[in-house]
């Protein structure tokens, strides 16, 4: 099964409904090649999105919903690759703490990913065939500078706010870092401002299960249409454990028996966390691109934003006029609250003005994606608040 | 290269010095095959054992040391499979906390595992090739009956302590629990007393990963010399994670580079983490059965000493007379100081004897391996306050 979107799929996606939205794909970088932090450039490259909303005639209505790892555009509506409901209907919608009656609602898929926006599955223009590992390897700069060519060519100059978790997360503060005046709000949910070594070690155990099966073939198995299915199963089966919290597990799991009274002295799934991660790792694999997870992963590793600051995470946002809005959970073992709290010290270091809230949810880092009233109630007061002081300070 | 010893290495290392101590396997259960907790029953099988110090003349001070996961019985002195020094030095010898001048210990290789006792690697006396996944699944209480078999054939009714950390210290619980009556200390380190969901969640990766090594074969792959080593060093990079501490990993690693001024934008090992992660791995292969991997996991997974007891672990430990000493660490993610909490609660519950230590260390579930004075001090002074007791005793 191919994981990755065609172009027919996308074009018969244009149409709008309130639900639905409204999905393109667009090519930039024909004339001027984006310029990477690895120092190559990419151009001419796709990007796929999709729009909630309608855009107001000062177009300060706009707010920039980014996704993470395994992610795609389609927050709301039908998902056409999973044929599965968007990932944060919670969060986006009409009535919804990202109100769609009242923002103008864009997510983008990231560069380097399979949903749309050209990544390493997509055809190298200069071969005729899939990238593969040609593909330059790409940053989160390099995520929120296509995006930032994609809102240039939509003729949006500022967002009212930037919101993500995770992955998403990491892009909310870089567009805050890289665009400062571009951004009046950002909301960075369950993240971190740089991968910490067990967060590189869990990565690299994904890419080494992914680049140990033979089907790989050192990334060229679109050529060969034998993709790496297991070793990328076992790639997603680690990662997603660490999305669930410990207690979280034993509540949901312990060690309850799937399908049967007593163990039965095998390898099968004797146990339902056994059933169920076996589960997660089957059905990614028809879903995503194994050489896209090498390179988000790697994105995500490389990510590091006071890196440029001599370690200093403050001197990032120094003098930022950005709003900025934090939010961590109790039992993010992955992202955790104390890599929260260091973003709020070094905000409030830079003088930024920012509200932090740790939210009490058993459900580990995926809280973010889960309905939880307390986040939920967090975000619409905050954006209800600044779109208020903004209506104020555009009255005569 | 083999991973398991073959029968001429175990005969050379025969001699014995104070260091190398004596190593011996025996061929057990020819007349009455082992029962086993599947049903099954295993027979004959071969135990290999190490041992250090003199028993003394009423054979009350023999001490059982029991090892982890992919441990074997090489406690002290040099290890023929690995060339490298014994894993447990700095508790085991002369002056140690567990001082052979004083004790006379012993390991044994678990049954299921590859360094000398029968497990899947071994030759099948049915069929004369290797058991693969003919082998029976073993339980933590399987091993302990092995252990005690071998102890029968030794003349050894009475251990005057167990101890172990991570495995080790389930064997240790399991033999109060069994063998009560046999047991006078139990040293019971870093450990659990059941396998939780998020363990079962970690091993179950491992596992998978092996099994989607195509070199896997279903687990005939000694049958044709070409042993899954991608798979199995996967297993054991996840399964390092969990023995380290985020905290341990920060401070030692952190976003350090490996051989380089930047990233290199590539999929290589371009931070330390990466590297050391992918050392344990490809040097874990090269020891290592990856059939017992699977046996052994498994057998860690259906641990649960409270099952035969409507999960009230209170009631497997019951009027037991052994006196306990329980230790944690306080970085230890893999089995928590949560879970030594309520293995001490359930024994007070029993009415049994037990000190408990949590230990401040930032190494994580390692720290057990590790030097760590406060740890050799608990155990120093738990053995030789019983010692002394029981010399009491013994006096007219």
């Amino acid at each position: 099964m191919l994981f990755f979107m065609n172009h027919e799929t996308q074009q018969e996606s244009k149409k709008e409904t309130a639900d639905e939205g409204f999905a393109d794909v667009v090519t930039l970088g024909q004339n001027q090649p984006l310029p990477l932090d690895s120092g190559k450039k990419i151009g001419p490259f796709e990007v796929a999105y999709k729009c909630w909303g309608r855009l107001n005639a000062d177009k300060s209505n706009v707010v920039l919903v980014c996704h993470a790892l395994t992610g795609d555009h389609y927050v709301r509506g039908t998902n056409p690759i999973t044929g599965k409901r968007g990932w944060w209907e919670t969060m986006v919608g009409p009535g919804k703490p990202v109100d769609t009656d009242r923002y103008y609602v864009i997510c983008i898929n990231v560069l380097g990913s399979c949903a749309g926006t050209t990544g390493p599955a997509s055809l190298n223009p200069d071969t005729g065939k899939a990238y593969g590992l040609d593909f330059p390897v790409i940053t989160i700069g390099d995520m929120v500078r296509a995006q930032a060519r994609l809102l240039d060519h939509l003729g949006i100059d500022k967002l009212f706010s930037v919101i993500g978790g995770s992955m998403g997360g990491m892009q909310v503060l870089q567009w805050a870092v890289d665009f400062p005046d571009r951004v009046r709000t950002a909301i960075a949910i369950a993240t971190t401002w740089r991968h910490s070594a067990q967060n590189i070690a869990f990565h690299e155990v994904g890419r080494q299960a992914i680049m140990a099966d033979a089907n790989w073939a050192h990334g060229r198995y679109l050529d060969h249409d034998e993709p790496p299915h297991a070793g990328l199963a076992v790639a997603r089966m680690a990662a997603h454990i660490t999305y669930m919290s410990e207690s979280g597990l034993t509540s949901r799991f312990g060690r309850n028996l799937q399908d049967r009274d007593k163990v039965a002295f095998g390898f099968d799934a004797d146990f339902q966390i056994e059933s169920y991660l076996r589960h997660q790792g089957i059905s990614f694999v028809d879903r995503f691109d194994a050489n896209s997870y090498l390179y988000i992963t790697r994105a995500m590793d490389y990510y590091d934003l006071a890196a440029g600051h001599d370690g200093i995470l403050a001197s990032a946002f120094k003098e930022s006029k950005t709003r900025f809005c934090v939010l961590s959970f109790t039992s993010d073992w992955l992202y955790t609250t104390e890599e929260s709290r260091h973003i709020v010290r070094s905000l409030n270091a830079a003088r930024a003005r920012v509200s932090f809230a740790d939210i009490e949810m058993d459900k580990g880092h995926d809280s973010f994606l889960l309905d939880c009233p307390d986040m939920d109630a967090v975000v619409r007061g905050f954006l209800s608040s600044e779109a208020e002081a903004m209506d104020g300070e555009n009255k005569p």
